[in-house]
């Protein structure tokens, strides 16, 4: 268990520390990356899964369910092991998959905290409750709920089956695959819904923003908060299903 | 063919895909990416490269119907095949080349479909339909089809030169070197015709925009569309010319 | 002691150099970057990062008093020596890292120096003092000293953090690594502090700041200058102690 | 010198082009690119690099005067050869470098002549004759030639001394590293001058620019010319020296 919970677990914190952090830069008043942008939200939220990827080698670094789920459903371990290292591969079953899962979200949780910690004094100066919940949670642009879970679906989609198909791709950039992909994913399908792509990247976040005093916050937009799990969730599995019959060979 | 059709068509649609949907996310009204530049373009159109690359390992990733007539007139195979994946060579002739095109223009097509998908409450929001059109086809800023057609030569013949140089340069970044590539042609020579440097992606999204119910769209500018298309062979044929014979030790 | 001093002051030295240069070319009056935003801040840093691990080679590259506090808390090496350079590891000790931490120091100072020989003009030019002080030294957007000490320290704590799990994934891409954590750490954490992360980055600087002959300086900001000293210092020390903690396999 | 003269043109007529190309895109009137800021031109110079490097495998990609200049004072090679290839090193001496040097010359005038060819319309179009000149050739923001000269020694000095570090350092990116330092440097010391950091880069277009019947142009401004050719000689030359002495083991 320590070789999925914890690294899932620090690798999470970093990932939304990280990736809640640019959001916060971006949009809260007064800071120093206030405005931006969106190609600074995208490299942001990418060197975040990149940064979260280092931290957790030795479970394969999912650090998603939706990225859990779909290497599931695709056939294959969790995580294949590495020799050098002395790790055992880890299977894919129920048992493992809720530890990495509640791993995912305990980390989640205590980073959008330390986001709060660190951009408390801007959280207080913003005015508007909307970017508030922002740097928590996501939320889309036209609220259209049907088609914003499709969204998330395709996004994911893409996520998983393109993790999926790194192994047979000579190169070796390491985690700056996936970095770029979320980097990709964000600049071209993150414009309707802000690319959740990752149900803990959303949940523990916005239980954060329920829970704590967060000087002159609004709604925590429980109505939304399915879409960005949901979809994710079947987006990967998707993608584990397909990517997993075209990887045989 | 399965190790052409299916991985070619996959991977122009992941291409089309976040290729078309970043230029939705910065031009379509109300989106989270509205106005966020030409760099965020350029980056997107790579990593959407970079992406697709991956899906498409069994057939070399041409994703382009320029890339695949530059490596027939460069003399080589369509793909050197990969012994480790148990993978043959692909031979460059008439019947395989034709293979990869269809797969291609159907990859475009589905692409382009699913950005209208994701995007269509920002299609309806939208006004101008040059704004509509521009998600899947590309455009000239100054009308002058002689000088388009000559920029989208040099261009594509600038990507595919490069391409068929890969191989002697010692590096192992894998996909990511054709992405990067690509971010640099859109942002050098993109500024007159918006870099097409693929007939696959202008016709094929072209024809789903002259298909789709599009809300308020307008003209397909069919007078334009054999700019991108005619260009980026005549460059591709010249670049495996070229490369062919200089690259011969 | 030449295996440590000179890479480590040549290499700080170009970090200071390029980092401090492109936060001139941001904000000083009349230059070609003016206003090219946080994004392009946040890669100049990295690069400048990048750019200084080559030249120090020959120590392990720390460039940076946290990181040298890191790996000493983490039990590990300062480093691990080269046996294809002929390169001996390089123990952590106190000798040692007083030779690093030296280094860094007199390295920053001579990079900020550099920085107003090529910028002086726009340094005339500029009017306003704060503009002048950020070139050199960081400080906070809201002045709320332990909640910037804490911002420190939690970003230099995932810097340093990050650093050690370098080692156990797989990647060739070699410096880039740790150019991209930083360019991430500026993005998403650099909003209330400017992300020093690095005692000698902020207190070479600032020397020069309070030294030179700055045409309409203002105040060299002492009473805010411990906390990028002591932020980064305790968050390189933690990250030590509990990366040098999990990574024990 | 099939090895030397005809890589060193295609690479830097590639460099000049894709060079060129971004600044006309983003300074000239009505093009796609235009307002698209100083991280665009970092970008697409560094990929200009990146793309003429894979051009110029076979004489060890110099694209620039200083480079070779500064190999030849650091008491290297010019290229180190390659078995797998069959290319044998080239050495250092007076005959090479000039074959090298009118290479690059030519090169870079005529990768000038296809950014007015394929940016034709926009400079018809741009009244600025300011503008039109900077497509070409650098200038200083601030006039200053003695501080501008001195800014291109040290802009040079750290791409040439970053180059010959390239080698004892660990990583398999190939040419994105040297890319990468190019866009560093002019993210953080192009502000007061552009950083031509390369005499061919500065001297074949400004050439072109002299020769060519651009519609409204102006001076080509040859009394700043000397800059950007002695400055990055200088830089490049001292470079050498001091990194071939440092990375002598």
């Amino acid at each position: 268990m320590s070789n999925i919970f914890v690294p899932e677990l620090i690798g999470t914190a970093l990932l939304i520390l990280l990736g809640g952090g640019v959001v916060a830069n971006v949009i809260l008043k007064g800071t120093k990356g206030f405005g931006g942008g969106w190609l600074l939200i995208n490299f942001g939220w990418g060197l975040a899964v990149f940064t979260g990827v280092y931290a957790a080698f030795r479970s394969g670094a999912h650090l998603n369910p939706a990225v859990t789920v779909g290497l599931w459903t695709s056939g294959g371990d969790f995580f294949a092991g590495n020799a050098d290292l002395g790790l055992d591969p880890i299977a894919a079953n129920a048992g493992n998959a809720l530890i990495y899962i509640a791993a995912q979200l305990v980390g989640a949780i205590i980073g959008a905290f330390l986001v709060w910690v660190i951009y408390k004094d801007h959280f207080d100066a913003e005015e508007d409750p909307g970017a508030k919940l922002g740097v928590f949670a996501t939320g889309p642009a036209i609220r259209s709920l049907g088609r914003n879970f499709v969204t998330e679906v395709i996004a994911t989609f893409v996520l998983v089956f393109t993790i999926i198909h790194f192994g047979p791709t000579p190169t070796a950039i390491g985690p700056l695959a996936v970095a770029l992909v979320v980097v990709g994913i964000g600049a071209s399908l993150g414009g309707p819904t802000g690319y959740a792509i990752n149900p803990a990247r959303d949940l523990g976040p916005r239980i954060v923003h329920a829970l704590l005093p967060i000087k002159g916050k609004g709604s925590s937009d429980w109505g939304y908060s399915w879409v960005p799990i949901a979809g994710p969730l079947v987006g990967g599995a998707l993608a584990g299903l397909v990517g997993g019959a075209l990887t045989v060979i």
